[in-house]
């Protein structure tokens, strides 16, 4: 069975969370599969290598397990960008609307140095508002986005889109 | 030079985080030392391989990232302990005392199987409460707690007493 259809068999569909009418996709079960982990770390790997890239980024939480283990299979430096408040030195802060108000992402103004191939990695591509923030971050210190990847990716809600301005591939392991 | 002096001399000491008085210990610039949190996998790996621990549970945020790491390292499944409202499925919930207020861990109930060995990861052991609430989520599944680690230790705040209790080591790659 390739990747795509063994990571799909294994997320578990909840219906109505975090609301009424939404089916949530649980991608915790992956990480109960290190044999699947280990496979995905290493195309990750693979795709992530012609791409130069010299840091990971994992936006909080559900990037952080996944995006640190593919830095350290590479070998590179893995940045975390975090909600508003958690970073403890000095940040540049990206807010963005939710359906409901607004959200602030951060990144510390030392953890990407200019000119820096940064890869951002999250576990799910759903409107694209937390990774294209987080991808501002980047940029605002100098940085360049070199390419996202995600777990899983709901194309119904078009996340693609609102990446389409930071010239950068798209990958994912999984989409509904 | 040892790894506990290599982490000590990467971790940035914030004054007057998160509030006036309090000196927090950063440790994000580890992550950006892959070398370092290579080595600090591999001492990881030496000492849980004689615990024959079948899981490692992280908890959120900041457990994440080097617990999936160690847990893909040694080829067993990673579990993430999230704060309340956050795991999809049905969950145990233990709440613990804070400073001011309470806050409320989960673990979802599939997560962890009867006899499981388990393995409880953090970043930070302060006064305890979190790692010992995660402890009893283990405890309610069934499984046995064979162990804690932490990237560092607050000694001063005695953390270490409040997991007595759960008759497991306690590893700390560095304290103060």
């Amino acid at each position: 069975m390739n990747l795509k259809d063994r990571i799909n068999q294994t997320l578990i569909d909840v219906p109505d969370f975090p609301k009424p009418g939404i089916l949530f996709k649980d991608i915790t079960p992956l990480f109960k599969d290190p044999e699947l982990i280990r496979d995905m770390i290493a195309s990750a790997n693979e795709l992530l290598t012609p791409l130069k890239v010299d840091v990971i980024v994992g936006l909080e939480s559900r990037g952080f397990p996944l995006g640190c283990s593919i830095a350290m299979g590479m070998n590179i430096p893995f940045v975390m960008v975090r909600k508003k408040g958690k970073l403890p030195r000095a940040t540049y802060q990206v807010s963005y609307d939710l359906e409901y108000g607004q959200a602030t992402v951060e990144l510390q103004k030392d953890d990407i140095l200019p000119g820096q191939r940064v890869y951002i990695h999250d576990d799910l591509l759903a409107t694209g508002g937390t990774a294209a923030a987080a991808a501002k971050l980047i940029e605002m210190a100098g940085g360049t986005v070199v390419g996202f990847g995600f777990i899983l990716t709901l194309d119904f809600l078009n996340g693609k889109e609102k990446l389409i301005q930071f010239n950068a591939p798209i990958h994912t392991f999984a989409a509904i």
